[in-house]
C-alpha cells in the first residue's frame, strides 16, 4: 500500500468508524458479486458510512485523494457493476438500512438506501399496502442498487419500474456535495427533476443514500390463466382485450414459446395444462376481485371464438396458479438441461415475432446451440437462454441476438443494466450523439471520472 | 437590426423558406403568450422549421451568430417561459404537426412536438385508444410543450404526468446536436434516460421536435360521486378506501374547501347535490364498468357507517355527472366574483389540512383579501384563487401561500413550472445544491446559455 493509500484509509476509518471499514483478508472474505461468488472483492477497502453524512465525508476525502469509488449495494446485479480494482474504494450501503417513516395515508416510506426491497415489501405490508417492485433478489437487492439499475421485474406492465416508485432521493455527489430532493411529492415542476439523474445510472453520476418511495394499495386478488395462440402477435392481442377488459389491471402477460414451454413442463416438471405443440403460450393474470372472475372468462371465451386464442386454461386454486407460475419461474430447469446463458433484451411488440424467428434461424445454424426463449413481452422484454459454447460460438449466438436490434429500435439491456459487462453493446441501442450527450452529463457532475469508473461506457 | 442580426436572419430564412420566417408587422400581430393576449411578442423573429433537420440547422445558424432561442408550442403556458426579448429568436414547432404513425397493437404513437394534445387525443379514440393527458387548453397545447412543462392535468392520479407519457423523443440541442431516442420501449436500461433532460426543463436543456406517445385502452366507464367529510384528512381516508376497493382506478379526487364549493354553486351556478356546510368536499371519480356501481355505492355506505363521509350524492346520469365537474371546473365563476389570482403549489397530504388552515388564518388578517381553495388533493395539487390586491396586499397573499411551502417539503409549482413568473420563488422549493445541481447540467448541455435564457433560474 502506498502511503497515499494509507493515509485515506486512515481518514476513512475516522469517519466511519473502526468497524466501518472493511481490508484485508476480511474483504476477501466477501465475494466479488452474486454472479461472481468465487471471486473475492478486489477493492483497496471496503467503506461503510452510517449515512448522508458520513457518505459526504466519505466521498470528500476519497475526491481530496484521487480515490475512484465503487457503489455497492445487495450485489445482486447482473452485469458486473460492482466490481472493483485494487486501488479503488468499495462502498457499501449496508448500514443505511433504516425505514425512517411510512405515511399510511400519503402511503409513501421514506428509506434508507441500504434497506433490501424484502423488508420494504414486509413494512408495506404490515401497513396495509404494498410495495409494488418485484424480483428474485428481493432478499439481498437494496433500494440504491434497484434504483441505481432501475430494476424491473415482475409487475412492470401494472406499476411501472422503480422510476415509478420512488418520489425522492438524496445522492452524494463526486465532490461530496449532499444534494437531497426529498419531496414526498406527486407533483413538483421546479425545473429539472434530479432524481432522474440518479435512476438507470449505476452509480456513474452519485451515491444514493435515502428515498421516497411510493407504495400501493394491496392487490385485492387475481386471476390467472394459461392460454395458447397462433403467434405471438396474436399474443398481443389477447394483452390488448386484457388491457381494456379490466382497465389495465393486467399484472404479468408473460410469452413462452414452444421450445421452452417444453423443456419447463417435461416429466417430473411443472405440470403442462395444455399440449405442447402450439406455437405459443402465454400466462395472464389480471389484479381483481373474485366476482370479476366471470368477465375474465367471457374474455377468453371470446378470445377462442375469434381464432386469437386455440386453447386456454384457468387457474381454479392458488395451487393451480402456484404451478402455473413454475412453468415460468424455475431457471433451474433450463440450467439442468445446460441452457445456462442468459440474454435481456427488449424490442418493440410489433417487431417482436419477426426478430424471434430470425435469431432462431440464425442460432439454428451454430453447431451444438441450443436455445429457448420466453419474456415479459408486455413489457417488450425478452429473455434468451443459451447453451454455453465457448469462443466463437457463443459470439455467434452473441450476435445473432444483439445484432439485429439496433435496427429493430430494440434494446440490450431491457432491466439489467450495462455495467462493465454490455458496455461493448452499449453502440447497439444507443446512438453516437446519445452517447455524447450522456457523457456531458457525467463530465459536469463527475469531471474527475471517479465514480464507478469504466461502468456504462 | 445589427448587419449581424440581418445576416442572422437571411441564413434562418434559407433554411425554413420564406413562409418559414415571420418578422415585422406579422410577428407584431401575434400575441406573446395566451395570459398576455394584448402584448405583441417582442422577439427579433419567429422561425418555424419544418422538422428535425432544419430545427437542428436554425440552432447551428444561431449559435454561429451568438443569438439566443425561445421555443414556442401553443403558448398556452401560464408561467411566462415563451416571453422573448427583441434580439431573442422564438422557435417555434407550428409546421412540425404530423402524427407520424400509430400501433394499435403495441399502443404508441409518433408525433411531432407542435402536434396539439386535442389532436394526439383524437387519434387515439379513432384507433380505439386512449390519451391520458388531457388540460383545459387541449386544444392549443402541444405534445413539445407538454413535454416541456411536464404538463399534469385532469387524470394525473391514474396516469401520471407527461413524464410518464413519453418513451422516446427527440430534441435538438444548443449547438445544433440532434439526440434522437425514439425507442418505443417500456424497457431500456442502457444508461442515462435521455428523456428526462428535456421532461419539465421548460427548453432550456434542448428544443424536443418529435415524441414516441405511449396510448392506453380506453375507459371502461365511470362512477362519479360528491362526498362531504369532516376534514380534508378524512377525505384522504376516502381516496385511500377507493383506491384499495377499486385496485388504483380512481381517477379524479378533487377536494373542495366550503368557500370554494359555496361560491360555484351560488344561485345561477352549478346546482349543488349536498348542503352548503360541511367542512371539506370532494368529487370522486372511478374508471370502472357499470356493474361495479354496486360495489362503489357499498363503500360509500360503509365510509358513511365509518363517519368517514358525513354525506354523499352519487351521479346516477350522465348528465349529473357534467353538473358535478361544474362545481369544479367553472373558472369564471371566480373570475365573475373578482378571485382572479391563481395559484398552484404543492404539499404532501398528511400536511396539507394544517397547511391550508394556516394560510387561511393569514389571509384573513389581509385587508379586502378574498380567497378559495381546491385542488386534485390525490396529487398533492392544490389551487388557490385569491381576489387581485396590488402591491402589499398581493405581496402578504403570496407570502401567505408560498412561505409555508418549504418548512413543509411541499412545491411552489405543482404543475406549470418555474418560467420567468416564478424564478424568485424557486429558491422555496429548491435547496442550494439542487440549483447548483440544476446548473451544472445546463452549463453541460447550453454552455453558453442561449436556450431559454433566464427561464426558471
Ligand atoms: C436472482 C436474481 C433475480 C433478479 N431479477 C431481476 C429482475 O427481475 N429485474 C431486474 O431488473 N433485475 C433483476 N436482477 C438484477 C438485480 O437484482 C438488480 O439489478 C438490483 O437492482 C441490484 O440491486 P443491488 O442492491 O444488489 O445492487 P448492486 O448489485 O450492489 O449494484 C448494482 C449497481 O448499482 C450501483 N449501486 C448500488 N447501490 C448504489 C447506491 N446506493 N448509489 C449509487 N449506486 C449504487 C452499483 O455500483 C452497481 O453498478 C436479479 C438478480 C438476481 C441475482
Ligand atoms: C386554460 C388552460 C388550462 C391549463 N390547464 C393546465 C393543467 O390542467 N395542467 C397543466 O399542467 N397545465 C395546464 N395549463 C398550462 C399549459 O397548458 C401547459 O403548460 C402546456 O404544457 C403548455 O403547452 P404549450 O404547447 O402551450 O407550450 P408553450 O406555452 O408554448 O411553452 C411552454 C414552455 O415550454 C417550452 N417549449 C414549448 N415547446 C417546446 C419544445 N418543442 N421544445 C422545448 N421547449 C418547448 C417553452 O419555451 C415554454 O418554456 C393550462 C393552460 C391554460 C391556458
Amino acid at each position: 500500500m502506498t502511503p497515499n493509500a494509507s493515509a485515506l484509509l486512515d481518514r476513512l476509518a475516522a469517519i466511519v468508524g473502526p468497524t466501518g471499514l472493511v481490508t484485508g483478508e476480511e474483504l476477501r472474505g466477501r465475494p466479488a458479486s452474486w454472479t461472481r461468488p468465487a471471486e473475492p472483492c478486489a477493492a483497496l477497502a471496503l467503506v461503510r458510512p452510517r449515512d448522508t453524512a458520513e457518505t459526504g465525508a466519505v466521498l470528500t476525502a476519497c475526491a481530496e485523494a484521487g480515490a475512484a469509488i465503487v457503489p455497492r449495494g445487495g450485489a445482486t446485479g447482473l452485469v458486473d457493476g460492482i466490481l472493483s480494482a485494487p486501488d479503488q474504494i468499495t462502498l457499501s450501503t449496508e448500514r443505511m438500512t433504516a425505514i425512517e417513516s411510512l405515511d399510511p395515508l400519503s402511503m409513501t416510506m421514506v428509506a434508507g438506501s441500504g434497506v433490501t426491497i424484502e423488508a420494504v415489501q414486509n413494512a408495506a405490508r404490515e401497513a396495509g399496502l404494498f410495495f409494488p417492485l418485484d424480483l428474485g433478489a428481493r432478499g439481498s437487492a437494496t433500494v440504491g442498487g434497484t434504483i441505481s439499475t432501475n430494476a424491473g421485474g415482475l409487475r412492470v406492465l401494472r406499476y411501472g419500474m422503480m422510476r415509478e416508485m420512488v418520489l425522492g432521493l438524496e445522492a452524494v455527489l463526486a465532490d461530496g456535495t449532499v444534494v437531497s430532493s426529498m419531496r414526498p411529492l406527486i407533483k413538483n415542476n421546479t425545473g429539472l427533476d434530479l432524481k432522474q439523474l440518479f435512476l438507470g445510472t449505476e452509480g456513474t453520476l452519485g451515491i444514493v443514500t435515502r428515498a421516497v418511495l411510493r407504495l400501493r394499495p394491496e392487490p385485492a386478488g387475481y386471476a390467472t390463466a394459461l392460454v395458447a395462440c397462433p403467434g405471438v402477435d396474436d399474443g398481443a392481442r389477447v394483452l390488448r382485450a386484457a388491457q381494456s377488459a379490466f382497465q389495465g389491471r393486467v399484472s404479468s402477460f408473460e410469452g413462452l414459446w414452444p421450445d421452452f414451454y417444453r423443456l419447463m413442463t417435461k416429466p417430473g416438471r411443472a405440470t403442462p395444462p395444455l399440449g405442447p405443440d402450439y406455437p405459443f403460450y402465454a400466462i395472464i393474470e389480471v389484479e381483481c376481485v373474485a366476482e370479476e372472475t366471470d368477465r375474465f372468462l367471457d374474455l377468453l371465451d371470446r378470445l377462442m371464438g375469434e381464432g386469437t386464442v386455440l386453447d386456454a386454461a384457468l387457474a381454479s386454486s392458488e395451487e393451480q396458479r402456484q404451478g402455473m407460475w413454475r412453468i415460468r419461474d424455475r431457471v433451474e430447469n433450463m440450467n439442468a438441461d445446460g441452457i445456462v446463458r442468459a440474454f435481456d433484451v427488449s424490442v418493440p411488440l410489433d417487431r417482436m415475432d419477426g426478430y424471434v424467428r430470425g435469431a432462431l434461424a440464425r442460432m439454428a445454424a451454430i453447431p451444438d446451440c441450443r436455445v429457448v426463449v420466453y419474456g415479459h413481452i408486455g413489457d417488450n422484454n425478452l429473455h434468451w437462454n443459451t447453451t454455453d459454447l465457448d469462443g466463437p460460438g457463443n459470439a455467434a449466438i452473441d450476435a445473432a441476438i444483439y445484432e439485429p436490434l439496433a435496427d429493430l429500435n430494440g434494446s440490450v439491456s431491457a432491466e439489467h443494466g450495462i455495467g462493465l459487462e454490455k458496455r461493448g453493446k452499449l453502440g447497439l441501442s444507443r446512438s453516437a450523439e446519445e452517447i455524447a450527450t450522456m457523457r456531458l452529463v457525467k463530465r459536469a457532475l463527475d469531471p474527475d471520472n471517479r465514480l464507478n469508473p469504466g461502468k456504462i461506457f
